[in-house]
């Protein structure tokens, strides 16, 4: 294969004390970094000396969790709202793009459209909208629903929900608003599109209060990896934040999708595939994979139960097991494919319950030095298995410093990453082409 | 009357360009205002010099009117969506409260509750919530309704969506998190509360994912004026925004909210009630005049009839009528009091339409030197007509300028207003007292 002539696009997901579960509990952990503006702050300056394309902030709009036994062993419990958490960063940053998640499910296209709007402005172009939808049932009941709606719904809604947001965005011709002292004309009311959506799910007007975003449309953001998710990607997303553990999964993933948007007409540059990944680097492998145990040695019983049952189902009770010994016969089949690959692993590598829910929460680690992971970014892109990664810290704010200190660099003599930002906006940083306005006459 | 022992509390309201109507057009005023942060900033950061209580953005989820032809004669057709707003002012201030409005109409509790908690920890305690209902079918419309729900109703779901929101401020104790890296326990469960509330207009279940705001709770702003906007005010307004004309209907208004509020138990000092009042202010009283008639000659005449329009009913047809000739004769009666009162004047003070126009343009200024704004304040607040003021600035950046530079120093002289914040919080600087949490045990 010929060596690839673009560079790494790498997200940092924004993640309180750390992305692993226990890592408020490590000695180079911020415990109370949760709700501490000061903490993200100075995470997102280090992101943008790193150059980063953007921040990322996933979201639940509950509890992250029912299990409260389970989930005060976690710092997940209290979190910033991620558009004010996204706009007050905004504020303190200059380059870096900022990617709030948002769910389709429970909320009304105007408003996002809206703050989305709202947010790219504020930034001088540099939102992005992580279109999500919700799955669990505790942000129904937040809503007045007693359970989700199902999944082919969800993502009808979700595609509605997207194409009314994306019409509300093109209300304004971009040259609207001329502000003319002397004639006493503040926008051409020729270049006011009043959108009229009627569907299946919403019936919205418009226009927009909000001048068009300087970007045309903050970026388009989507994870989904189901059937329905990646449809719907294909067709939408800009970026992808991808979850492949080895190489030929990323590969079948990255060709299927850029396939599938070509197959719709787009280009497939236009759309950039971030697989997350977790670093855990140190000055040489064996400090890297201590460190990964100091990690995984703070896991509580109860959520590493937790964890398992969450993945497993409830009806395997593991109550008066032995943690040290193996699962109890469980027949696989049941509940789809993410718990019968968990099942299959825990027979083949003959794991014992703790070490099965380890696995499960030490998520997909890269243990090694700055060179290690360098070369597995390397690798991988070179490989298209992705366009560069969505980063996720163990620790914070550690664990961004000894990245931005000494991988990006390495990234950059490679000529794998950029040494300064050479766009405006995300969207330019990105490769991505500032979308039209449907309404627009040439 | 005994001379008052407290000191006046001051809002600075953020308006694009500028309070008046055409403020944009005029050479003080920065035309292409409406979505530079860094004018907002500016703004914030005069306000926070001059030692203001908070900022004041108002806000309609839709074009603010359907009229385009007029609405183009305003700088009022693209703004911020407050929330983003205010959490990106909240990152470069550091004093100032951040009074952010939102509908109950057309919104979801668990989001407000949420994002006015993620805003009160971004600011370190200086959020509040105005709560408003919506009035305008264009925000109807982009909601999936035909029209408004009726006044009644309107307020019902009000007073319910606030009762929810306030007890999802209250899901945790503030001392619900211990973050023990030791025992690994992150938060304690018996001090986590779910709400479970099931009422008229919402089932929501709780708990919220942020934890108890700075404030305890976000400081609760109203401004309703109609019996029931009055009710509702009395019973949980902790700063209300009024719009008053002349002193003694001030001073009425004053007495109606402060005796509610003691009729249900309140402390009436808890209820800070601001009339809006614009100042227009220069070197002496002749130049100030000339300098708000230099405003009014600005206004359109399309966009003064609309305003004539919006206020009279559309049954008025002023098409083809000399603009400074009388009204054409016109029943009263038929649409409530804001209507007549303005025929009423029309027909005392013999008024053109031009003329009428301009008065309702012109809103509620106080015209002379600093002296003379400083004299008013003082009168008003000595009456007991108000505590404070939320003050519309008619231009901007200058406008809050020479308040900052000239009113502020009066007030601080007479001993009227703070030299320094005091308090850390907005709660403590409006001298409001923090709620007690309605499920922690003592």
């Amino acid at each position: 294969m010929t060596r690839r002539t673009d560079q790494l696009k790498l997200g940092a997901f924004l993640a309180n004390s750390g992305h692993h579960v226990a890592a408020w509990r490590h000695p180079l952990a911020q415990a109370d970094a949760s709700l501490d503006f000061a903490h993200f702050r100075a995470i997102a300056e280090t992101a943008e000396r790193g150059k980063f394309d953007a921040l990322f902030i996933a979201d639940v709009v509950a509890l992250w969790g029912h299990h409260h036994d389970a989930l005060s062993r976690t710092a997940r419990a209290e979190h910033f709202e991620p558009l004010t958490l996204m706009s007050a960063l905004a504020a303190v940053t200059t380059h870096i793009g900022l990617i709030a998640t948002a769910t389709t499910s429970y909320n009304e296209p105007y408003h996002i459209a809206r703050k989305f709007a709202s947010l790219d402005h504020l930034s001088g172009g540099r939102a992005a909208w992580n279109l999500v939808t919700s799955v669990v049932s505790d942000e129904a009941w937040n809503f007045g629903r007693e359970q989700h709606i199902d999944h082919g719904d969800r993502y009808q809604r979700a595609e509605e929900f997207h194409d009314v947001v994306k019409g509300l965005w093109d209300s304004w011709d971009d040259d609207a608003f001329v502000r003319d002292k002397a004639s006493g004309q503040y926008f051409d009311p020729a270049k006011l599109h009043t959108l009229n959506h009627r569907g299946e799910h919403f019936a919205v007007r418009g226009p927009l209060n909000v001048a068009r975003p300087p970007q045309g449309h903050p970026v388009l953001v989507q994870a989904g990896a189901s059937p329905a998710g990646r449809t719907l990607a294909a067709r939408v997303a800009e970026v992808i934040f991808a979850s492949a553990s080895d190489l030929a999964d990323a590969q079948a993933f990255y060709q299927d999708i850029k396939a599938r948007a070509a197959d719709l007409g787009r280009d497939p540059d236009h759309i950039k595939i971030l697989p997350g990944i977790t670093p855990f680097i140190a000055e040489s492998r064996e400090q890297a994979q201590a460190l990964f145990d100091e990690f995984q040695a703070l896991i509580d019983p109860v959520l590493g139960l937790r964890l398992l049952a969450d993945t497993l189902g409830e009806d395997i009770d593991l109550s008066g097991h032995d943690l040290d010994g193996p699962l109890p016969e469980t027949p696989v089949g049941q509940r789809g494919s993410r718990r019968d690959k968990v099942l299959e692993l825990a027979q083949k590598e003959n794991l014992s319950i703790r070490q099965l829910y380890l696995r499960l929460a030490g998520g997909n680690p890269v243990i090694g030095t700055a060179a290690d992971i360098a070369d597995h970014f390397e690798a991988w892109f070179e490989a298209r298995a992705c366009d560069g990664f969505n980063v996720f810290f163990p620790y914070f704010p550690g664990g961004i410093e000894v990245f931005v200190d000494q991988v990006i660099p390495l990234l950059q003599e490679r000529g794998l990453f950029r040494r300064e930002y050479q766009g405006r906006t995300l969207r330019e940083n990105l490769g991505l082409p500032r979308p039209a306005n449907r309404f627009s006459r040439p």
